[in-house]
């Protein structure tokens, strides 16, 4: 431990005094010695490579290398987690916990370029059976060129009329097949119900069953006139996913029609294309993850929430998902309350992002949600959860609504159903 | 087997007659039935939910619900390959080859929401301890919207002027921290010692210690130079990646200055910013994979090449990674074989793509490649396996052509080196 504090320690100087300012923490898996494993990570995601060569020089390794803060053990495991690691005979396989420094000069403040040097090649050097991106911090040169949300949790309240409890919504089920006008229909009958916030499911964007215009047109007139009529206006996020003129028409559009919210998923849209729609977006740009799994699902490869959230948040994303807990997907509670949490925690000293809930959610998750994280400021989406419940929609939106209320007031979601009738037959139907 | 090709043909009778023609194949692992698990992926891609739900109707399911084509058990496993599944007590954990299709029109010609299709949520599903999506196939439609590679094979060719064998290339190493001046340098060096082609590493973009245009301005100098005295111009491919639109400015710039090649990180650019740059260049998009692990370093989570390279031929890219064998990374060489051919087959009749292979390449491994994939058309990237020649670079690059005429005339390296003094003493030297 001492060693490694020192290490950590006198490498901490030559970051100040070089604004090696760019760090980057992994879950590292080997049977090489720790030490040169890491140096053979850092030297592959800098100026090293298989041989020495010509121009390596010593003013260039210092002026450029990625330095090895500390490296740490936290155990042996029995056999390689992933294939096609070279194997030193004899030794055990160790994991460790690696934290690695960059200069701000070998990347500058792009987004892409910083991805391919913190979670580029690294994922398959030889030396690992296992590496994993466990979290990331960036100098504060990344907020000029990337301002991040624009709307937040408070553009976002603003636009809803929320405060002071999360905000409710759901998504359009079924996900794909209705027609547009049955959309429409659907939107009416969910916001005469109470919901906040209904969303696109995320399979649902612009195709020939539903084209995007046309689903626009009939969800902001019935939205639009819900809005004259009450003064409440719901907001509904549209997936304007696609190549990136397309997106930029779609949110010119939906902005032109009254529309609240745009939705991108943004594995599959990508950084650069999400920045383009953020930046260009008057709207706020609702985070869908799917395909998630890739990245995370193994517990010893890809990158984990609490990195990935930032590069999002420094692409503009406004609302991300995070899952909520006893969620119908393989995600542990305790992954899902430090992703909500990474969320609420201030980035570079902003970019506030709304996490948003979903999966399986229901009034039964409020209580022990809040417990955990404290908020309100989060999406709390149900599907079935609100529309499946025994006395209606209305009902369902009721009881979600109640069982929030109960949890900021620290009071047994039971005991609170006594006097609340739609949150008692939630209990008793999908309890 | 005879019911899984019945069912296999009953279903392909509703695919003709519904133009369900959206398909993927996955490799999945479970301990519930595979019928049901099937379903259960199928009905979370498509038109299903936790709970059945209002407007779910047959009508609707019939016109949008994904249909399971085949799904076939090959084999069980000791244990779960992931976390998070849940268990079904006394039954085997089996794997199996699944075939999934889609109604074309429940996505549109629209390549982020096909990956939000094929490769959204899915990875979490609590039934499946592994899910891997093998391969893909899209309808016709696809070739409107994406009109895919502009250059490929025949127009990279042309633009270098080698024909008849690989390209043969290299990489600027080290991969930062060399100035603008500096990387001239190297690259007049490099392209007088005879390479074809020449690339940023993917480390190397637009940063302060190495800002693009000054690099542009000082390496296509060298370039133009020297086409200018020989006729002959080596490509190099620059790095743009970074938002839309400095990529675009970067593109442009590039142009004016007699560039020839754009360079995009895929995985960080993302589809849709890739596919913006891809269809607003004028040069061919030298694609790298980096972050590629995170996609497939598991043999039970993500997505194989196969599946892969397509998404990216769509997008427009020209050249795409695929690894060499006998590399420093931890790929096989029958799936590095296997990303080569795939590249080289045409893919909705055309999409023509260059294969890119690096990593620990020289002389020593044309012959194995060209035994197994019998193709020139590809560009061979070796760093150190040419720099580093005891001779010198010049003996570098001819040691490596000579290894590829060896290789096409089917003649052992050893006995070709005999009367080839530059492969000798590769041989002598890597061997």
């Amino acid at each position: 431990m001492t060693n490694i504090f020192m290490l950590t320690f006198s490498n901490l100087i030559i970051v100040v005094m070089s604004s090696k300012t760019l760090k980057a923490r992994y879950l590292i898996e080997t049977s090489f010695d720790l030490e040169q494993a890491a140096s053979i990570l850092a030297g592959e995601q800098s100026s090293g490579t298989f041989l020495k060569i010509p121009g390596e020089t010593d003013e260039l390794k210092q002026r450029s290398a990625a330095e090895v803060l500390s490296v740490k053990s936290i155990g042996t495991v029995p056999a390689p987690s992933l294939p096609g690691a070279r194997h030193q005979p004899g030794e055990p396989i160790r994991q460790a916990l690696l934290e690695v420094c960059w200069p701000f000069q070998n990347v500058g403040a792009n987004l892409p370029n910083l991805c391919a040097t913190v979670a580029g090649n690294l994922f398959e050097l030889n030396p690992f059976s296992g590496i994993k991106l466990l979290d990331l911090d960036v100098p504060v040169e990344f907020r000029d060129n990337y301002p991040g949300p624009r709307f937040g949790i408070d553009g976002t309240r603003s636009l809803t009329g929320v405060y002071d409890r999360p905000i409710i919504g759901t998504i359009i089920k079924p996900s794909v097949g209705l027609t547009p006008e049955q959309t429409a229909e659907r939107v009416k009958t969910l916001i005469e119900a109470g919901l906040d916030f209904i969303k696109d499911d995320e399979l649902m964007g612009d195709s020939p069953h539903s084209p995007f215009h046309r689903r626009v047109d009939l969800v902001m007139d019935v939205i639009n006139n819900h809005a004259q009529k009450t003064g409440v206006k719901p907001m509904f996020a549209f997936n304007i996913s696609g190549d990136v003129d397309d997106m930029l028409a779609r949110h010119d559009y939906l902005l032109q029609k009254g529309g609240t919210c745009i939705m991108i998923n943004l594995n599959w849209v990508g950084i650069s294309g999400a920045t383009k729609a953020a930046c260009h977006s008057q709207l706020p740009v609702h985070g869908h993850r799917n395909g998630w799994g890739i990245y995370d699902r193994s517990p010893v490869l890809g990158m984990s929430f609490s990195a990935y959230q930032k590069i999002w948040r420094l692409a503009g994303v406004d609302h991300i998902h995070t899952n909520g807990i006893r969620n119908k997907f393989c995600e542990s509670d305790e992954s899902v309350i430090a992703s909500i949490k990474a969320c609420l925690e201030p980035f570079l000293g902003g970019y506030p992002v709304m996490p948003v809930l979903s999966s399986g959610q229901w009034a039964g998750q409020a209580l022990d949600t809040y417990r955990q994280i404290q908020s309100t400021d989060l999406m709390y989406l149900c599907g079935g959860g609100i529309v499946a419940h025994p006395a209606g929609i209305a009902a369902g939106v009721k009881s979600v609504q109640q069982a929030w209320e109960a949890a900021i007031k620290g009071i047994a979601l039971s005991e609170y159903a006594a006097q609340h009738t739609e949150l008692k037959e939630a209990l008793s139907f999908y309890g």
